[in-house]
């Protein structure tokens, strides 16, 4: 027969079990993190009518979709998990109960161009928060405390989540009369931590920026200090603009919150350079970045957002929301090791009968075994002891329990350590006392 | 602006928080069994390329595939886990450790047109047991045994794992010289729970088998009894046909290997008229029916193939396997309200403030609370208390905090619970232990 070469496309994850075992470990513990704070789960269909997902789309977005027919039906897959939550809400509006708290973990796909670090097919692990008509400035300070919690139960190293407020930006290109090329600006900023802050003086020149006005930015953006010092410094610039000195005052009670949330100081920052592509948001924004490794961009972003929903409704729901692309954290933590191999399997016991007619007795072990809540596995395959205990050392397999003719005549059975090779015969209480404690 | 009506489409199963919960509880329950004997998780690509997909496909299945263009790349959603399963072996061989028993639980697609009961996107939970040149018959009795365990754990009433073995089929078939007509035969006798028994001989007829022939079908079909009564019965043929003596040697061995797992004798049962539709299954076929509601038809399928991955490589990898359609059966026990509803939240207690500038010892309790493992949520938005009190009645949160002046004052706070009225002014300690007991 014509043989098909078994392969994956470029861009989409698969892992081994070995690993696949330690993604699944984080997203459980993501998982945790996020009901504990209150967040309540949904699952969106991973297809969507193109008429609806993409009633906003537009320009890089719409082009890497996955976009297709079938009947009669013009489909898309889910390029992120907020559209979708937009349409949800608009949706469910009448059974929902607000301020709605949601968490949703799945894949999300998009026909980028395959290169390193970048998939087409990808978790996001997001929650977010929508409000009827208002939202409560907690929220923006809560977002980012889930977001520590998390990180800190994943324990990936000291991270550092930077938070900045639009208003601020929006106010402060206003009052340089400049709010057309913000994003333009925003773009060159950007860059800074590549080319330095000379070459974005530059560049925002030869963009045609007035030199007056480019010094104006190049001082806000060398604003620093500790949390407390930037918002001083901020307001020291005494700009006249409701909306540049309303973005100080939120900034400053999310960051109150913040402390109040407990989250030690060091683990958040203000930084007046990140503004998010996404056009969609309007206050407080947040990225977080490895310590160690500021090279691997942000691993978690988000910010609130006031009209998400106004392509489906006319009911005002404001919201706010961040995101974990959990298959692109994992990869980049394998690759710098900042997680550490897993077992190769979750069974924590594997019984081995000498003998095909001891299985009787065999399985009502593994039966006691799994009754108590131990995972366990057992060896049926017709091969001699040598194979049989390969398979348990290979799978790292923490224990073996041996069962043979002189076990069952005892009305007990073998233990062995596989690491210290020490073997004791002991009762099935025994054996459940040994591997629960 | 235009509003966008927000819709899902038909076929497309999206729920509500509190069902999502029931959802989320029941996949995490399946799971939980599925590790307990000891399979490993992986997590295949929802889009392959489509010559690798439907390597095998073809008829029915091909024409309900989501198939569609990107670039220069034909691709395919996936229409079940095993296919996606046998690609993963054949492409994994080297680094995989054999007899390799993994479990996937994900979402397939499948174009169909949509009815009651049919979705087109749905969760598969799929176990499967791969070998290397041969595989022990004892996982025949494995897989039901782990089946077994997962509706026990689901607590969904009385059912039935109904056993055959193609062997048996096949064998007896070829006893008559209907091997080539065996698949028609089996699809009118698939019908005999709607039409009786006398409308599938006089059907048999009608499709041109000779009457002594549709005599001994009829006779091989209404073989039943007791397990052992039923293989006494296949015995007492007499059919010299050595597949068929073989199917019986196997399928009393599977018997066997059940009653040495300590699955009760009444929750399997040998049916000689299943047949399973998917050409590749080679030996034993399950089926599952809960007992009260027939008309649900099967609830959980699978069967033994020699030769998936026959169209990736020349290793000879039989398996075995089976598969829980987790959204159809959602759907189908919500409907006859075999599972109850759950609470609208996962969430323990409501931290509620009186005033925003109790905001700092409220978090701080929450933190507290949350640290113990409860899930915890607390109440930011300006409203009275009424409303505060709504939002967790409404959530069905059996606890509320209420902070207060005379809390912090006490530096207590006091705990309410929902359900009985009752409150006490407690420390954060004499919470935690009232919440966890």
């Amino acid at each position: 027969m014509n043989k098909v070469t078994p392969r994956t496309l470029p861009g989409f994850m698969e892992l081994l079990p070995q690993d696949q075992i330690l993604f699944n470990n984080m997203y459980d513990r993501i998982r945790k993190v996020y009901e504990r704070f209150g967040f309540l789960p949904i699952d969106t269909p991973t297809i969507e009518l193109s008429e609806v997902l993409l009633a906003k789309a537009g320009g890089e977005t719409e082009k890497q979709i996955y976009r297709f027919n079938k009947g009669d039906s013009d489909l898309s897959l889910r390029f992120d998990l907020t559209v979708p939550l937009a349409r949800y809400v608009a949706e469910h509006y009448n059974d929902l109960i607000f301020p709605f708290k949601r968490y949703q973990m799945s894949k999300v796909f998009r026909g980028e161009r395959p290169q390193k670090g970048r998939f087409r097919e990808f978790y996001q692990c997001d929650i977010d928060v929508i409000g009827q008509e208002a939202l409560d400035l907690m929220f923006d300070a809560e977002i980012p405390t889930v977001i520590y919690n998390v990180f800190q139960e994943l324990n990936i190293g000291k991270f550092t989540i930077r938070i900045n407020n639009r208003k601020i930006l929006n106010g402060f290109f206003e009052s340089l009369n400049l709010i057309n090329e913000a994003s333009d600006i925003l773009r060159v900023i950007d860059k800074i931590d590549k080319i330095g802050s000379r070459e974005v003086a530059q560049e925002l020149l030869d963009f045609g920026i007035a030199e007056e006005s480019v010094d104006k930015i190049m001082n806000f953006i060398s604003i620093n200090g500790n949390n407390d010092e930037i918002i001083t410094s901020l307001k020291d610039l005494n700009i006249d603009n409701e909306q540049f000195n309303h973005g100080i005052d939120e900034i400053n009670e999310v960051i109150n919150g913040m402390r109040d949330f407990s989250v030690p100081e060091d683990y958040f920052k203000i930084d007046l350079t990140i503004a998010r592509g996404l056009d969609y948001y309007t206050g407080t924004v947040y990225e977080t970045i490895l310590d160690e490794y500021p090279r691997l961009g942000s691993i978690c972003s988000g910010g609130r957002y006031e009209n998400l929903t106004a392509y489906y409704t006319d009911e005002k729901l404001p919201g706010i929301g961040i995101s974990i692309g959990l298959t692109r954290l994992f990869s980049q933590l394998k690759e710098i090791e900042l997680i550490e191999n897993s077992k190769r399997s979750l069974t924590q016991v594997l019984v081995i009968p000498f003998d095909r007619k001891d299985m009787n007795y065999t399985l009502n072990i593994a039966s006691s075994i799994r009754n108590a809540g131990i995972n366990t596995d057992v060896y049926y395959q017709n091969k001699g002891m040598k194979q049989k205990m390969k398979y348990a050392d290979r799978l790292d397999i923490p224990y073996v329990i041996l069962v043979g003719e002189n076990e069952i005549l005892e009305n007990k059975a073998t233990l062995k350590n596989m690491l210290t090779g020490e073997q004791d015969l002991l009762s099935i209480e025994e054996i459940v006392e040994r591997l629960t404690k």
